[in-house]
């Protein structure tokens, strides 16, 4: 696969990314070649290329954790998957394989993990190297375009309300409903669940209740928490909070139902504070969830691919990344930005 | 049953306990008489007659819910116990055995539930009134000054020890090896798991090992989170933390071990600051538990019966309640303290 | 409530049930009369009325335990309900509410349980006494006619599915699309599942797909367990075996997939032949379920009030039973028959 | 690794196995070399050596999946084990790593699992070639002679165990004593269960009892699910049937309590009968388990390290295996024959 790629490259944290033109990698041993059809545009990858975060990535690298694409080349010993397939390189870009908790079918927490568009370059190229033991398989039929934030965004939303034990026909509250609650609402409606959307921008709202939500409620005004358990008769079952925030968190809390669970996805920084008498008293359970494994990729990708999950996105350039970031940074992006590597 | 019992009455909050002779009260329709053997004080006994807590009892009541002893009369319709039998009347006086919670055996979050020694009148008094569907019922064999610290201080923490979901073979850290410390100690053995004893306190931590702690840490000196990930190759499955203090929280969650869990059972006031990166990078859950249901109740007694938990206890009389408050206020209890209205 | 009414009896074991006029029965302390509204005729009464079960019903006896109606009366003590209120009578007539069983929620198989229409008098009848901490709570705005055959039909095949632990998008089978298959189906999908109907009636397959149905399967031609594992690529997650033949049990075994599970509602008499290799070495589950508990009995109602569940039903008069019996003994009822007490 | 090695081949099914002499093999890209110090004998071996099982090993073939050694030569690209590592080459050989059972950790069940002694050359020779992700992992301080049996009968009925979901302080019932049982029974206790030991030999009774077993059955006389019922206070939450027979599998059925688990680990030809009322009408669970995951087998190993199960062995050469088999065949071997290649 001898030839140039367009690659956009983070040299300098914090800095504008650059527009390069790189070699195509060629994949070693037991790796493979995608040529990216699309990448979804994530808040982390903006942290990442900001070095927001203590562990920061090498200095240069390409992020994006979302790149859907063909397999253009395998490497030596590859028998998972063959040039053709569509696969998509995810936020866990490898695990060891071997430690308790890939054997638990945990490699979501494996030490020796490495992460797309940060330990490893990513997807904002034309073409990315990849682990085959750990790509995501697109199912038949799914755009690649759609299926992007499904591997990120998807995943970790939809692992989120597995995490919240809640069942069918019980309430769950997503709390944030831009581009991850806007598919976690999806999801639950699709579990079967009753859904309240929490937000405070009445634009979102109104895009949850087309998505489903059974009711919704904006955290600006009065009492959220009491509006939450009036709809819900006592709390929901579940919360998942989507928003990374102070506040989110801990209205999420009182939003929960007593015996019930709030999930974390997202990662702020620092201290969050928990009322731990109503946390005891009410047997609340409050638990961190962190992307997916690779059973809960195929069934993200399953859902989406019978037609019953469709990501809110919008198209750009790899060109336009810059832009992206800034509207990002801002605040100013409804649903997911996919680069389009294919054109229309 | 005419006639007069000595009882210990809060009249004023913050003020001494008095001693009084009251008239022994009937059992009406569906309550069952039962004649003290003995009775655990325990720190709840003090926040309530100290008016600690925002919902506080109605004056002038008698605390205790750790009493034991036999039923010396029945009322109209009580087919579950009969005169004769031992039974414990717990903190979970009564339930209303009709709501989602009770009906999911959860009668622990029953919004209509009373509490013994608190919206009740308790055991520290020679007869108190019980509702037969929630008393303890005691083995035969196990001795009742033994099995009162067991109703409340027993099944918070083999409760609590379950809901961390740690498995057998697997490491718990108990934090805090005093009053509930010592009895988790013992539970978490015959559950099968190895155990991390955590306090400031060299001596408890002496007693910590007798009761069978695989190895301890001082809480006070260098790092307590690293020496447990040492000892426990990368942090507890489990942890329980029995002391209500902020460092310990927050010592609890640092040593609990990726995907493990960390559950509260104490009630202090105020919010506790989680640290929010960790728990969702490394999947931790955080969970209240309050008392245990019935189910639970039976099994807490049971380990006893078979002679595999032994409380540590010290007897004293009634009168000494007020002196006895005195010493758990100053922390000058070690194990248990259990009124003996029986005698040697 | 003086007065009279009518009944369809029991006298003797497999002979036509005799139309009688009973005076109508006062509650007791902690009982309630019900004014029956609809009443569903499930094949268990047919088998109450025809003696072929071990332990017998004590003659003479009113069958029927699917009935809906209000609360006309209420004994001494009772809280729970009040006159007016909707209630159902199911076959869980009542429990002891303090064994082992009863404590952890699972009242279903206590031991002292009493069963409605089988060892008290049912709902063939215009009024009925019940035990009000046992009845089903009707929500508003369910239709008492439709409501009947979910107290019992169901609870069963929503319990069934739930015992499956098949998750959302997950594959289940359901075996049998008659009374209890057609609601199951309906349940299965508003769980999530991704449901294959199989019988061996074309009518009744094709009223599966219009119930929701992703694929059927006429057990009677080709190789059913192949097609089933063809159209579930590997088996089913979860197979509810509603009709109680040997072949369709062998057969939903067959369907299963690796690490699946297949729950059978039924309770035909005899012996089941299980293909050990094939559960050892696929490590299948195999799981008996018997009704719901009252928290079952909750969830089953509320997806109905909610508009996702409607049964297909049938409306008779009481002195329509003896014929009603008849068609079922024939296989010539087609979804349920409900006796309808308030005319139309 | 140029040399030869002693082997026992099995040439023709049922014939007796010739000892033989063949070239070391080389360990290919991802396999190592494992130099054998012990390998236990274990039915499944003559069930091979006999073609038992429909699908036959391809002839000829070297039986032998309880093989412990040391990492003699690693091959290209090996990472998680270094020569010298002492390790175990089980049933489980090797499995594909990325179907949805692998992904669940459940790779005991893949399509494309290769088993050691079987599809692989196995362990009943100097040296074997292993696939370095399947290995057992022995911790140090583990007698090799001791561990070889754990790694087949031990992880089977620790599993076995841990799928009955029989909690500490709750009954078991194992049912068969012998190779498989004493191990049971062992592990049984140390997750802090109440067990009761069934057999037909009084002699392995006597074991069982030394072994830990609170009471005993012999099947052989009287009423044996009674004689449980009555030990257990209504029959076992979980019975694990070590016994691939008919009469014990029946038996076992008639000894689980209502709600309980009745898990099988042997693999017996032909159907069994399952007397469903029972099943159905007390909510009973039957389970296939199948060795155990990699997870399972650290687990199994750990708790002998901490010298809480010790498997009962007798030593004997390679030289014996004829001999060994013909007293497998007729029922003479007590515990579990261990072939020695290291001497003493
Ligand atoms: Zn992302
Ligand atoms: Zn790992
Ligand atoms: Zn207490
Ligand atoms: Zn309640
Ligand atoms: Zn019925
Ligand atoms: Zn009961
Ligand atoms: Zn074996
Ligand atoms: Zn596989």
């Amino acid at each position: 696969m001898a030839g140039k790629m367009q690659v956009a490259v983070v040299e300098h944290f914090g800095k504008p990314l650059l527009q390069q033109e790189w070699e195509i990698p060629s994949p070693g041993p037991g790796q493979i070649l995608v040529k990216t059809e699309a990448c979804g545009v994530c808040h982390t990858d903006l942290h990442a290329a900001t070095g927001d975060w203590p562990l920061k990535p090498k200095l240069p690298f390409i992020p994006g954790h979302e790149a859907i694409g063909r397999v253009a080349a395998v490497g030596a010993g590859v028998k998972i998957v063959r040039e053709g397939d569509r696969v998509g390189v995810p936020w866990l870009y490898s695990a060891c394989g071997h430690c308790e908790h890939c054997l638990a079918a945990w490699e979501t927490v494996c030490a020796e993990a490495e992460f797309g568009g940060y330990t490893r370059n990513g997807g904002f190229a034309e073409y990315v190297i990849a682990d085959p033991n750990y790509v995501a398989h697109i199912p038949d039929g799914l755009d690649p375009k759609l299926a992007a934030p499904l591997i990120c965004a998807g995943i970790t939303t939809y692992k989120g309300i597995k995490e919240t034990k809640a069942r069918a026909g019980e309430w769950i509250v997503i709390s944030g409903a831009g581009g991850l609650g806007h598919l976690a609402i999806q999801y639950a409606k699709v579990m079967g669940l009753r859904v309240c959307a929490v937000d405070i921008d009445d634009g979102k709202l109104a895009l949850a209740k087309k998505m489903g939500a059974d009711f919704v409620v904006n955290a600006k005004h009065g009492e959220p928490e009491e509006a939450v358990k009036k709809g819900t008769s006592g709390g929901a079952h579940g919360v998942l909070i989507t928003a990374p925030s102070l506040g989110a968190f801990k209205q999420g809390v009182g939003m929960t139902r007593k015996r019930g669970t709030c999930v974390l996805v997202g990662l702020p920084p620092g201290d969050f504070p928990v009322p731990l008498f109503d946390v005891v008293a009410n047997c609340i359970t409050i638990r961190g969830s962190f992307v997916g494994n690779r059973e809960d990729m195929a069934e993200t990708l399953a859902f989406a691919a019978e037609g019953k999950i469709e990501a809110d996105i919008e198209l750009q350039p790899l060109s336009a990344i810059n832009e992206i970031f800034d509207r990002l940074e801002h605040g100013k992006v409804a649903g997911r930005i996919v680069l389009d590597f294919v054109g229309t």
